[in-house]
């Protein structure tokens, strides 16, 4: 036993990695994957600006990187046309959550998400001690006012709200959560995760200034930017919260060519237009493919299609497994009843070729796997 | 004011940046420094092999790093003669000590460290609601017998304990250590920050085992390795220990480029034994000019050279200002009496020749500082 006494909170919880990565399911198999299109990532890259940026700052890579983001807040803030006092950058919206979450909650406190969000914020939370209020979806996507008033009745301290949801993929005009912040209790931060933010239709942006004081909103280079493995997510909101970070954040917790290859991404608006343009395609194609094959594609807001199996979890679950073994990384993060569905990433078109010919092989494992079960 | 409500603790630390960075430091003097040496960064660079399987990597960054950096913990498994179970990687010593806190010290907890060691693992501490007991440095060291009976005397959950020290310098040999902690008492863990480890005689290196229970080394690619940009470091320990960082760490917070480069970074002894000759060289050049402008270099088993200016705090703090009035960056991170030090790093030979050439109009600044102030 190691000398470490640990924390009662730390004693309690369980040593956990909350997703198996698609390498550790590489190793299990003994093959990569030949599509990798599980985990949201974007398969068509960063801008090439950004990707020179990253190589050439690699050569200064014995510097730490600036702690305070400068370069980068003072882009961004011209971005948003806030100021960098709206802006903290972290690693990913993960390292933002667990700050986040770090600052606001401890042992007695309440937070409200949805059955089946993020389990990453989940993750943080319990971390935290905290206690999870999980409210159903309604209607395949996560119920906003339900959500406020089960904050309300439980004086949570925060909600998590996703626009565009992950995993349903779809999403809802800003100016209804707007309107539906009326009923936010003035103790109950809204914790807006817009990680598909750049990837949505205009009508999703929240049309409320950055710093309202009810709102912090969280965005990523991961996701429409094509920078998931730089780590570099921001959020934005009051200065008060935002200045809140500086009480418990790594400050040099960020890559410095990732911080490099952020500004440069942040300046090719054309790549971003291109990739949502490459994304918007890619949707188009995952609905054919599974209309063929006899599923339904959800409307999608993001880079990657919910698809309906029209079946069971147990279905679902099957049919990732058949893709897997026909070498297609795709996930089921779903809790029931939208565990039906399985989640496909959007990528290039060689790839949405594979899945559409694996297509038939994967169905007819996830129907063996059922018989031989039943 | 935010919707967020704060907890308690929380809403008693204050936001900080535990040290202004170099770049800073440049925007508030309006041009950037020509030497680089005040945050004990390796301005000899990273290896080329790693500097390579970065650039390669950054064409993958649109995907996620490993959570379980299992590529990277297999190498320096064999690398120390351990397992995987052994090992944690993390963003740099920084984010493992506060992961370590996070899991070790909650409110009425007390940790012990030395009077003017890293203030970070201080501000983790403080943001955890734990209780700092500082022993004063004996002989310009770290007094490991002292800071072992302090913490028998407190009931101390950690002791921080830098082998080589920063800001000092010096190392102990790891026999000493080991023998020291005979009187650990069985609560109390060992945090040994060994960052400086790859440049320190072999003696310093612990004689015991990997999987001791009473201590934890930490490590890093940030110095030796030469990429603190880079944000990689890890912990090494008893594998209950390291299970439980799964408990909180932020599983995808790692840039999968940096990833990459720590592997081929470890796989370059070459380069490393380059490395330590170059900053052997350096420190060496150091002391000489040093002893040219009257001031003594301490021993040292780092990256960096500790120089006793004979004065006080007052005038190695203006000294410092007139270095960086010559466009220098150097630190006194000392306090008293230590304060009387200021500290520089190891760098090219244009950066130690810039350092001598700018050496007497610092001083002059220095001293005028003082007259003026006297």
């Amino acid at each position: 036993m190691s000398n470490a006494r640990l924390t009662p909170l730390a004693a309690s919880l369980p040593s956990t990695v909350p997703f198996i990565g698609p390498e550790e399911l590489e190793r299990r198999r003994g093959t990569p994957f030949t599509a990798r299109l599980g985990a949201n990532e974007n398969g068509f890259g960063p801008s090439p600006l950004a990707l020179a940026a990253m190589q050439d700052a690699d050569g200064g890579i014995w510097q730490y990187g600036d702690p305070v983001s400068h370069d980068l807040r003072q882009a961004l803030a011209a971005h948003w046309g806030c100021t960098p006092a709206n802006i903290v950058v972290g690693a990913g919206i993960d390292g933002l959550l667990c700050d986040l979450v770090r600052l606001t909650v401890t042992a007695g406190d309440t937070i409200v998400t949805s059955q089946g969000a993020y389990p990453t914020f989940n993750y943080h939370v319990a971390g935290f001690g905290g206690t999870i209020q999980a409210v159903p979806y309604r209607d395949d996507a996560e119920d906003l006012p339900t959500l406020i008033a089960r904050a309300a009745e439980t004086d949570a301290k925060l909600i998590y709200f996703a626009n565009p949801d992950n995993p349903m993929g779809s999403y809802l005009p800003g100016a209804e959560i707007a309107a539906a912040l009326d009923a936010l209790p003035s103790g109950t931060l809204l914790v807006l995760d817009e990680a598909y933010g750049e990837l949505a239709p205009d009508d999703a942006t929240l049309p409320l200034p950055i710093d309202d004081p009810r709102v912090i909103r969280m965005r990523t280079f991961s996701k429409g930017y094509g920078m998931a493995g730089a780590r570099i997510g921001y959020a934005l909101g009051h200065p008060d919260l935002i200045t809140a970070f500086d009480k418990v954040r790594n400050h040099f917790g960020l890559n410095r060519a990732a911080q490099a290859g952020a500004l440069a991404a942040l300046s090719d608006a054309d790549w971003l237009t291109h990739i949502r343009a490459e994304v918007a395609t890619a949707r188009a194609e995952l609905a054919r493919i599974a209309r063929n094959h006899g599923l339904t594609a959800l409307p999608s807001a993001t880079n990657f299609v919910t698809l309906d199996t029209g079946r069971d979890g147990a279905f679902a679950r099957a049919l990732v497994a058949g893709f897997a073994a026909e070498g297609i990384f795709i996930r089921m993060p779903f809790v029931a009843p939208q565990d039906r569905c399985i989640r496909v990433s959007c990528g290039p078109s060689h790839d949405m070729a594979q899945l559409d010919a694996a297509f038939p092989r994967a169905l007819a494992h996830a129907r063996n796997t059922l018989s031989e079960t039943a």
